[in-house]
């Protein structure tokens, strides 16, 4: 590939290059007292290998839309990419001693507060399901030419996640994908299950249809032949099994247990392992040449407006048929938006967006991690995916949301079939926590439309908005609300029933903002005036409305949800009011529900119109 | 097997079976207007098989501590379930027709309501860990012959947690397991990604080192003998791979898209499907003989009393290490207890009941969705397990907690290396939403120890308590706050500090406990007198004593978590003072973190001594 130098010049050079990567990850770690450098040693020569053979990239800009992408899924080696940018001139060596101190991003496991860092990794097995996205974005959506190369570590391949990837990569025929696992035998506490036994990690990547090859990963000579024979490899995604060894080039430690994520210590100890390094040194002045990105066509597709919802208000329409409808619409606008579904489409409505828009459509099957780590691939390649799944199996996925929060990636996640409304499925089909589990992660958007009109405007709000969204919808067809001109905002919330001589305000979202309506006119008719809020925005929440209505209605709110107790709206409604001595009343499910009609179970959870009514009654 | 029988009998009446369950199934979902009989009808020949020929147990008694287990991870085909123990005697065919009613515990999908189900499914892909436990429970605790039985659906084995699960069986040598894909070739919205390929399938079990077997999965004879060959294959998992029909026996629908999770409509069309499968009935008068569980021995082995701690006032021991330590001495009083950790029990100290307790320990590797579920399987078979992970990583797991919450399993889960105190590894490496996970699921006991002799008491408390119990642990080394004989209950809670001048209450947890006492010294100097209390019952959460300290101290609390703000310790602090209109202050992590040094980051995020001074002035 490289031309000008001779094989063996190129291959010293890239020996050179890992042995100095090894040295600046010793030295690092030893620096901060902390970190992995054994897991980077036995990595090193994949990764020179990868920057100065294979990938063609950009080293001053690493955010070239047609550079290869590379993803340290074993995020421990940190250090090791650290000093592969070094290397290649996109950081200052002198940096790389900042490591893991709150003055530097050189941060313990990668994150994208680095230009170079597409996701962020850590959470071991999530490195594929990005590259996944990344390597569909390329082939299907951009058509470029890039390719993707996954770095995972032997240990995180026993993650289920990385096998909903492969078999996902797979399927889609992703030949411009290439998974490298760096096989050193070493576990954190014990060895890997399969250890060094290379013809049984051959038999699980080849059982599942990928190009499976076994090598040296000491021998760059094998290196650079396999990843080769992985860009020629046509129709399937290709896996590089190398065999390694954990400490690789410090005969102290190498293939040796207890030395994970330990540094050797500063002084003596790192000095003579340095020294022991800086003698694999082989004589050379030639640097290997960095491979430029293939030039190419680019230029972004214009953004339209996205199409007003045009609701009857006769219309009785569910939450999550309009967000179907409204990603349509929004898919017609803007050609950045992609879909994702996990099987559950013909009940998400995804399918409307896939039937429109097959190609920006990703059906991920019933594999969740894998759809949301591919979602968090896509959104690093500037798309706009929407990934939509039952609320409650969203919770497959939280270790990939939560990773996803501290990527502050730009993925809109929908849930539908919230809450005990579903009905007769029962306990395990019934989103209860989704709103807990995403109001937890900072940074994350976490919207509740109660009917059409807003559930089209909140995806609205949802792509224009830049970082994670969440928009939970519901199983049953509810009445539209709102003229389709009604605006509705991130953080904000409406004031849908209100006197002068309210006495409680009640805040409720969803289905039971239906309930709440209903109790309203129950208690109005008994000449109890209460306020009615439609807290459509639950992270932010609209703190301001929320005390004020308080304030003018006694001091007390009453809030209904179909979640469970904790975390939800009712806690939402909590955290705004908290510093100001307004009391609040939660209704929510406080128990395990049971399979049911919708109805009786509202009711049995309490909260239907009618306990609202006997909430309220004994406030008031 | 059962010998009275000629086989030309035994196999009529298998048959038989399987059409009567699938009429039941039918009969039911129509009844019931909801449910999934096609997914029924493909499994049919497969379970009647099971419970007509392979199995061993009691009909009278499904809790037979010998019998062979049976776990449907394709929990939508619960009707045939139900059909199943119906034909074998234990419900009456009747209460069937009370499918997915209120009144009936006869679910959507099945949960342990029912005295015949070990683990509640309908999230796919789970059913498979909670086998491994059980089979683990047989093999190594209980010596016993019993087999273990999963039947999964085609489309639940792309999750990646099946392919967690059959890495470690394998790995286990768990020749009492036996896996059976229902290879029907529909999901619920689209073929399945491999549809009827049966090698495919071969490939990627076998590629895992399994016994894999492609059988008809409507030929019984040749389902009988594939589980003979399951019985009699050693020192491997055996999986059954069936190729079947979706809708099976009812030509209208057999194999045809569009026709998961609907019933027929009740009337002309259910009745139709019914007499067609009336018509497939052979004549005969046998019905097969179910076999009885082996006898053998059984008889509990004593438990005795839990050491009390032994720590000196000048120790200084991670929460998490004196968790590890509470293990051993649990252990050596109740031989129930069961170890499980995935790859970091040097990091949650497990590795000293590891030690301790080969036999009762399993490492689970980087795999903590199987490492979960498979808890759940042990605690299904009377176990008590104790599962450990970082607290972060339980995140990957969250679905198997809600569903273990749904089962109300007797399970035990222990979250190290919580927060921002963690420092240089970054935000990939802190649990920071794990009380808000927890916490949402109704049932689940959240407790947070602050120093050691706590969570020793913690630990026992855990134990004693029957239900789902999280244990949060941190990663510094604290003081021992508490003498060896403090007494700690679930919903208790320790006032530390307290006078009658105290102007305010602050509440924490964990390392912010010891940044409040350090404020509260502070905070004395100054001549501001401040009540501190230990908050370590999260759920259920000390109402009484926050109220109550709450009043005494002008009404105002502050909170002080080494969490995220939302679902946390304050939050659950809101939630028991939110109707008596006191003011709570919620000091918590707000952003996504960074690497940095423990106390640079509890300062940067206000949770640190100097940040409490300062917000408790402004409040009194």
């Amino acid at each position: 590939m490289a031309t000008r130098m001779t094989q063996d010049a190129l291959v010293t050079g890239i020996s050179n290059a890992a042995t100095r990567m090894r040295i600046e990850s010793v030295r690092s770690t030893s620096e901060a007292g902390s970190g992995h450098p054994t897991s980077c040693c036995s990595a090193a020569d994949i990764v020179a290998t990868l920057f100065f053979y294979v990938m063609r990239y950009d080293p001053k800009n690493p955010k070239h839309p047609r550079s290869d992408r590379f993803v340290l899924s074993k995020g421990h080696a940190a250090p090791l990419l650290y000093a592969a940018w070094a290397e290649a001139g996109l950081l200052d060596k002198a940096d790389l001693l900042k490591l893991r101190t709150l003055d530097s991003d050189l941060e313990g496991h990668p994150t994208p507060r680095l230009n170079f860092v597409d996701v962020a990794t850590g959470s071991l097995g999530q490195g594929l399901s990005a590259g996944v996205g990344m390597a569909i974005n390329d082939q299907r959506l951009d058509e470029s030419p890039a390719r993707t190369y996954v770095l995972m570590g032997d240990g995180e391949s026993v993650e289920g996640a990385v096998w909903e990837s492969v078999e996902l990569a797979r399927h889609c025929n992703l030949d411009n994908l290439c998974a490298i696992v760096d096989i050193n035998r070493l576990g954190q506490s014990d060895p890997t299950m399969l250890q060094h036994e290379m013809e049984a990690y051959r038999s699980r990547w080849a059982g599942f249809g990928w190009h499976a090859m076994v090598v040296e990963g000491h021998d760059i000579p094998a290196l650079m032949a396999a990843f080769d024979e992985a860009a020629f490899t046509r129709g399937k995604p290709s896996v590089v099994l190398a065999r390694t060894l954990k400490g690789k080039g410090i005969t102290s430690i190498e293939d040796k247990p207890n030395w994970h994520g330990k540094p050797l210590k500063k002084g003596e100890e790192a000095q003579k392992a340095i020294d022991e390094l800086t003698r694999q040194l082989r004589q050379s002045a030639d640097k290997p040449e960095i491979r430029k990105p293939e030039a190419g066509k680019g230029g972004s597709k214009p953004v339209k407006a996205m199409a007003s919802p045009a609701y009857q208000s006769s219309d009785s329409v569910a939450t999550r048929e309009a967000f179907g409808s409204a990603l349509v619409a929004l898919g017609e606008a803007n050609p950045l938006v992609v879909g994702l579904d996990a099987d559950v489409k013909n009940s998400t409505f995804t399918e409307k967006f896939g039937a429109q828009f097959p190609d920006r459509f990703m059906e991920c099957f019933i594999a969740e991690q894998a759809m949301v780590g591919a979602a968090v691939g896509l959104a690093a390649c500037g798309k706009i995916p929407f990934a939509a799944t039952f609320a409650c199996f969203l919770t497959r996925a939280y270790d990939f949301i939560r990773m996803a929060a501290i990527s502050q990636s730009n993925i809109k996640l929908m849930g539908s079939h919230a809450g005990v409304s579903i009905g007769e499925d029962g306990p395990s089909q019934m989103g209860l926590e989704d709103l807990a589990m995403m109001s937890a992660q900072p940074g994350v958007v976490v919207l509740y439309p109660s009917d059409a009109v807003c559930a089209h405007r909140l995806v609205e709000a949802a792509a224009a908005h830049r970082g994670p969204v969440y928009i939970r919808t519901g199983r049953p067809k509810c009445p539209i609300l709102y003229a389709n001109d009604q605006t509705f905002k991130i953080g904000g919330s409406i004031v849908l029933r209100q006197g002068p001589a309210d006495r409680l305000t009640i805040v409720a979202a969803g289905v039971t903002l239906f309930e709440a309506l209903k109790a309203h006119e129950k208690l109005q008719a008994e000449g109890i005036a209460v306020r009615v809020i439609d807290l459509y925005s639950i992270v932010p929440v609209d703190q301001a409305t929320l005390i004020e209505s308080a304030r003018t209605t006694g001091g007390q709110i009453l809030t209904v949800e179909d979640h469970y107790e904790h975390g939800g709206l009712g806690d939402a409604v909590l955290g705004a009011v908290a510093a100001e001595g307004i009391k609040v009343h939660k209704l929510a499910v406080r128990e395990i529900p049971h399979s049911g009609k919708p109805d009786e179970l509202l009711e049995r959870h309490g909260i239907s119109a009618g306990r609202i009514v006997e909430a309220a009654k004994k406030l008031v």
